[in-house]
């Protein structure tokens, strides 16, 4: 059976007692996420989230990168988010490597060249790392200064986060 | 209280039953899932998700956009994701404006201007949608042929996932 059998499959028996309720949750929380695509943040568990309360963004070491500026305006602007928040983790495979290591090895791997992505976006340390992404997206002209904005690191060890504070 | 006092509340009693185990788990279905950000997608549950499951990486609207293939390219290269599912849904908030539409809003809203993001993305049609992000991974120069790559519709009213098949 393929992965996506077992997701069906998974799916069916999800379908059978689905709440239909869910489609017309109202937007509660007005709340959104930039997390990392790391499977060990459990995003609604670790942090009860409910139906309606935000809008979840993902990425490689949940990056501001232009795409996720791109979702949080549609998040604000058309769909009410009145709050960031952004999760990045201990132990982030993007810590793992250098962006031009990435590139040759996919060069040689594939044979070929590619000009996109322009950038993978490793990086050294967590806490300037969470800084950054704040600021990137504090930069930006059309983000209203009136939304609160927070950066948290997330320990994949414990499953605590932890707001980082501003400098 | 604000929001994120109750989801710093909330994570605090998820650390007391924390199952330190989930860091450890390995890579297990070698999935990597494209969803839209929308919180009507409860992915874990939908889908019989687990930890070691899945990268997730979310946007506004499930768009294949160059940051989302700099994620794929991770999650293949550097952590042995081999199967891909694009998932998009109906009532999709990205299918509610034109581009320009959101552009000019903005900027009359803002005052300003600006030059990023260059596209917002929305768009009219889910199945050709859905085609036109699986062409957009299988047509890049980095993406083996090899991987597993299916796009789907899920049904945000009976929480159905409906593969929609190539034409």
């Amino acid at each position: 059976m393929s992965v996506l059998d077992e997701v069906l499959r998974s799916n069916a028996l999800f379908v059978e007692t689905y709440d239909t309720g869910r489609a017309m949750a109202p937007v509660k929380r007005k709340l959104a996420i930039v997390a990392c695509m790391d499977y060990r943040i459990p995003l609604e568990q670790a942090f009860g989230l409910k139906p309606g309360d935000a809008y979840i963004i993902r990425n490689a070491g949940g990056i501001v990168t232009e795409d996720v500026i791109r979702s949080l305006l549609v998040a604000h602007y058309r769909l009410g988010a009145e709050e960031f928040l952004i999760i990045n983790h201990t132990e982030c495979g993007m810590q793992t490597f250098r962006d031009e290591e990435l590139r040759d090895d996919i060069r040689k791997r594939t044979g070929t060249d590619s000009i996109a992505p322009e950038q993978f976006h490793a990086f050294l340390n967590l806490e300037d790392h969470v800084r950054q992404q704040i600021q990137r997206i504090r930069s930006h002209p059309w983000i209203p200064k009136h939304i609160l904005l927070t950066g948290c690191i997330y320990d994949v060890h414990t499953g605590k986060l932890t707001p980082v504070p501003a400098l």
